[in-house]
């Protein structure tokens, strides 16, 4: 028997979802929600229904997980507890400041219901937060580094486009490359902001709009940008689309550490991603947290999760003994 | 109250271990037991007794947790099930190919006395087991790739001492750039054993010792290195001292996968290791393994584990809560 996946909200994380759940045969998809007018949506999977958010009422016998694909802002911190005494859910919460809250929340409702509810699942957070986990566990004196990129930051970007007369934006986040050399040679620099990471903006300015005034918002604007070295270029919308369509990125997690009785010893854990598509891989790290979600659930287990609490093999579609014959 | 750790076999491993747990605070170092004469062992951690195996008969309420380390090939087959039964044991057991019915033994003995055993805890079999079922969850469509290195083989490097008239060998397994870079930049390239690492031996022959036979036994010996690119450089016994006297190991898992409807992204997934001190690492490891068994028992949870089935946190010392504020 398949677990059946139910995906609330289809903006990219939503499709990522439901590409990801079409690579595991043993998950289907059974129905996509959506708060829009479900027949203004067409989704890429033949024969599943859209249903609206409403139907989420009458539908608890026909999902196993619900995936919520909203934005951590202000559909998540609603939503995921909000469905959590009703449905195993699974989410991509990425407010790091509000994790504790937003876990009480999602705690709280999923016992209540006795389902499970996992959150935070990404890649940061989620994959790059068990890294450092792991890293933490076996070297407990060192030193932890996140880089970020290259890759398009959404939030950079919207930021930019607020900006008057600018029409469209693309920021790449990129790592300095003096920096991460450092890091990986186990040298143990001590980074400010500016010195890990610069940023690079595509900008598509409105017709007459003052370029240089753009490019000094931009580079001045407070938190997004004033502390880092930030170079604007501008280019047509043409280009836009033609080279900045994508949402790739990436970045990695590295921590260096001393072991031995003199701490005689350096070591050097590193765990990169490198993604062409930002929603497609969080997407599938949803799916297979989801498949972790069901099966605790099945096992008895209810509450609040998050992926640092989940059993590696629950992740994988393999049997203990096809994992310990084939992977370990 | 401290997590009571027994160490059982003082060769470079068990040194690591005993190193490890000095790291962490919410353990200490209980005994150390040794087949040799316990007066004939000195250790490193004032007030810790060196006792013979023997007295493990007797120790049962002294230790949580045994960590076995003794070799593979014989040793472990025979005490990680020996001991199962009476304490929770962690051995980092890594023949590949025998690991199901090392489980299987494990398994039944702790299961009979109430314990858990987690075998196979390193970094392969270990970290690197882990990270190729997290990217096999995360990307079901793609390709694995395991590289070792730069380090020292200590199997090969026995394998060459066992060649007459050498008097002391080194073996430094490297993975071929070109390889690596191909595996990289996702390009999914077909690699056979050649292709993928070299093999570089430091020898210090005995006086009057054919060079050249030495030299065409090594690269012609089956398995070890007869599919390899192997070159050996002749040193002295100083040298071999001076220069050769660590154990550096490492070595990267990178996955390789597509997603999309069209399966038009391509991501890599990559975890690195650079380890100065290869024994000290594995010990490092084996000590949180040795953390999270222990949690696992007070639990209620009995038999063989590996660290596929360990939920992360339980590696680590701090609570889930600080967990999600520091670490998500």
């Amino acid at each position: 028997m398949s677990i059946r996946i139910g995906i609330l909200g289809y903006g990219n994380l939503g499709k990522g979802v439901e590409s990801a759940v079409r690579q595991n045969p043993d998950m289907e998809l059974a129905a996509v929600f959506t708060r829009r007018s479900p027949e203004s949506v067409s989704i890429q999977t033949p024969g599943v229904p859209v249903l609206h958010v409403e139907q989420l009422e009458h539908m608890k016998s026909q999902i196993d997980v619900l995936i919520l694909c909203g934005g951590s802002a202000t559909d998540l911190p609603e939503q995921t507890p909000g469905y959590a005494a009703s449905y195993n859910v699974v989410d991509s919460f990425d407010t790091h400041a509000r994790i504790p809250e937003h876990f009480a929340a999602v705690d709280a409702a999923a016992r209540a219901g006795g389902k499970v509810g996992i959150i935070s699942c990404g890649w940061d957070p989620g994959m790059f937060s068990l890294n450092r986990l792991y890293a933490n566990a076996i070297l407990p004196e060192g030193q932890d580094y996140t880089f970020w990129g290259k890759g398009v930051s959404q939030g950079h970007s919207d930021a930019i486009r607020r900006i008057k007369g600018v029409a469209d934006a693309r920021q790449y986040t990129i790592p300095v490359p003096a920096a991460l050399e450092a890091v990986r040679e186990g040298r143990n620099p001590e980074l400010n902001t500016r010195q890990k990471h610069t940023r690079e903006c595509f900008v598509v300015a409105e017709e007459g709009a003052d370029k240089v005034r753009i490019e000094q918002e931009i580079k001045t604007m407070p938190n997004y940008f004033a502390d880092y070295d930030t170079t604007v270029h501008f280019i047509t919308a043409k280009e836009m689309a033609r080279d900045h369509s994508g949402l790739p990125h990436g970045g990695c997690v590295i921590r260096t550490g001393r072991t031995g009785i003199e701490k005689d010893h350096g070591h050097v854990i590193e765990y990169r991603l490198n993604l062409d598509s930002n929603p497609e891989f969080t997407g599938a790290v949803l799916t297979a947290c989801a498949r972790a979600a069901f099966r605790m659930n099945q096992e008895g287990m209810t509450g609040g999760k998050t992926i640092l609490d989940i059993p590696p093999s629950y992740l994988s579609a393999k049997s203990g003994e096809e994992l310990r014959r084939q992977l370990l």
